[in-house]
């Protein structure tokens, strides 16, 4: 809903990445669906599997000399998944000018529906802690080779 | 920010509870920080502390019949939580006519900072998982006795 | 240990299975090494892959009318395991003659060292939650067809 | 079973503290009970508190430039716990020459029934991570003004 809106009225550049989702048992509620909270979890799955594939891991950031915290998330569940599901999880990196790391996310089943939509906010602390007014030039140069569709 | 412009600009009838908030050791990060996902744990801690406090548990919901999945959650973080912090949580439910639970939370440390605030909708399933267009009965009932604070 | 004195003493007949571990960054202290308590996740991650691999899932287990609680579980730690490391588990199915099912698990880092080594213990309750002194015909079947090493 | 073992034959000197323990919602699996992994944590939860009542807590370690990895842990469950239940836990450190701290664990629900026993080792670590052959001296000294009952 949130990205049908925006993809329509902002003209979001993204790149998306898309990695499968293994649920863990443990992860399954007493109304054997997942429980809510464990979404913020596959959400930092699949930012990893991102990082990984376009070479900007967690560890690269950190030998950088930042730290990127999350100041905001947000997830909007449709459907429940259960155990045995095989879901996926699409990441988007989307584009912006501001000092910040915004991913959207898609969590799928295997009927390709939409279970989950979520987005992450994250902003560059240095090594003392201060946050960052601009982006971090390790960072920008990695996006300037990244090739963001329209 | 969200609840003092809500509160200022909307109107917003709510009843609040506080109760405290123990960090596990395990919640803390690399970093030396709640790792972000687990503020979600956090805020389903001061609903069921609201509940419980104000007679209207998981446990009883799901006697009536119903449960009452999170569609929404939001999440943001103003400052970190360390672990051996005092902190405490501050849960609202907010007064709707809609079929929905709404709640919104803050978290402060013990300085009385605010460390987190987020934003829980819940909707009413009944036995045959169908979305309830209205408040079901024991629900509205419960309301009715609260005292909703202007 | 435990399995170095088993292998030269008991005679333990036994069927491995591999399979990759991914170390998530919420599992990561504050000391920066995997929590303790999350290697009883990885420990249930190598016994769902052993499962998937040898036709016998938790899935096949419930549909059969069983479940099978843990009732017993160790876990020794030899050394630390570091968020980004590539690890592996290898889960093994122990050949006993008792209403009981015993996996053993070696955790080894990307360097071929032993991180950590466990052991579970399940038994098989029916639908109606007694215990069962005999195997399960279904699952007695299903060892049968295996091929224990000795 | 294993505390009872050991108190008639071993004679173990072990100074004893309850704590209530709280359920969490997301604590509890598909089948309707506590999920084994948990209680992993609940010994933990366990331990700060018998740490907090006594004054050695996890914070005071680090401070006196110490760490206490847990080498093992073992977990024997007798009987599910719900959600909703108020169940406690008993956590006991025991007295030993060794150079480790030895906790063991009763959980027990509210009708009193033996739920959960457990043991956890620790080692010590110096700041550079060496194996402490002997009891720190912070750690003796702490231990000998308790009064470790017969």
């Amino acid at each position: 809903m949130i990205m049908a809106k925006n993809k329509r009225t902002e003209q979001v550049n993204q790149i998306t990445w898309t990695s499968p989702l293994r649920i863990r048992f443990n992860e399954v509620d007493s109304l054997g669906i997942v429980w809510h909270g464990h979404y913020i979890s596959y959400f930092e799955d699949g930012r990893e599997s991102f990082g990984i594939q376009h070479g900007m891991t967690y560890l690269d950031i950190h030998r950088s000399g930042y730290t990127t915290p999350i100041v905001k998330s947000t997830c909007e569940h449709k459907l429940p998944l259960k155990y045995g599901e095989n879901a996926y999880i699409e990441t988007s990196l989307i584009d912006t000018k501001a000092a910040k790391i915004i991913y959207r996310y898609r969590i799928l089943n295997e009927s390709n529906q939409v279970v989950c939509l979520g987005e992450t906010i994250q902003v560059f602390l240095d090594a003392s802690g201060s946050l960052q007014l601009y982006v971090p030039e390790f960072f920008q140069q990695w996006k300037d080779k990244l090739d963001f569709a329209n």
